[in-house]
């Protein structure tokens, strides 16, 4: 990403955010509902109210707006996943608040952001950052559930990755249940969770 | 879908396949490798070695294409779970089965056609026999749910959206682990959806 701060082609934005993120809110609806492969970069510089220069000058290109989005759906969890191992709390209680936050993560935001997840694109190596991101997640699932269930890390490997699949299920389900209670269902994924992972 | 039979327009398949099954082989490659959108019907004619006149004598249209594929990821999930209705066994082992079913129907051929669940494209109204067939899959889900848990089906709904998140996360998984081991994580997922409806 390109330094900040140059001023807007066209007037000050009217959404109150920064440039970068009205790019980034723009470039999200339209990967969500056109479809990655069918949007522009001019179309996302024209529904974000800015040239194409000066999206250029927030982002090399489209792939770099697509990467920060993704990040933008794990980087939250892993950052409040470190927080939690400094806690002293038992590490089921812990768990449980993971899966709870991660799954309001995933439920929450305007587009499902974690559709973006399945684009075939996202086996080029520009996007090893994300999938790099992902696995640290991952690795503090892991953690936590050899924690729990009192065995090593490898012993714990799929039932963290039972839990984390539980977890990104509400991608899936986000399409079907548009409407769907975010707070009614990270707790009930988060008690399917204890479940899965208490012998 | 248009009738059956007519001639290749160059010469026999050599897949030993027929020809509509040779078309939606490759677009089911396509669709998954380069994406929907950037997939045209010229590609997926050539990649069937056929002329695109005989790819329309099959299917009206890439969409029609896309919905038979869509189907092939359900069709036999109800088709096994209505046989399934009709067996002595207890509900917990016909669950049991119906998501080891399911688990390696999602987990095995050669793309990951699930993948195909999350395009935006779906919302189109042309797409509607894929959604009524996969709520239909749900409702059976329910039901076997509701027999286990001993309760209503309006009980039965939460746990029940769980389970076939659970089954369906199966296709973030493969992205993942390329290499999973179908039979493997089919049982480890039956045993976790048994746990989750066992109250």
């Amino acid at each position: 990403m390109a330094a900040r701060g140059r001023p807007r082609a066209s007037g000050p934005s009217t959404s109150g955010l920064t440039t970068e993120q009205d790019i980034l809110v723009a470039a999200g609806r339209l990967f969500c509902t056109e479809g990655y492969g069918s949007t522009s970069t001019y179309a996302i510089a024209r529904a974000a109210g800015i040239s194409q220069a000066t999206m250029y000058h927030y982002f090399a290109g489209k792939h770099e707006i697509l990467l920060a989005l993704l990040l933008e759906t794990v980087r939250p969890s892993v950052e409040y996943a470190e927080q939690l191992a400094a806690s002293p709390e038992p590490p089921t209680d812990r768990l449980r608040k993971l899966v709870a936050y991660d799954a309001r993560l995933l439920a929450s935001g305007e587009e499902n952001l974690g559709s973006l997840y399945l684009l075939p694109e996202l086996g080029d190596e520009r996007f090893a950052p994300f999938h790099a991101e992902r696995q640290r997640l991952f690795e503090t699932y892991r953690e936590l559930v050899a924690a729990c269930q009192g065995s090593s890390l490898e012993d714990a490997h799929p039932a963290a990755s039972l839990v984390l699949g539980l977890v990104e299920s509400l991608i899936l389900r986000r399409r079907n249940e548009p409407h769907m209670l975010e707070d009614d269902i990270a707790t009930r994924i988060a008690d399917a969770a204890l479940r899965i992972v208490q012998a």
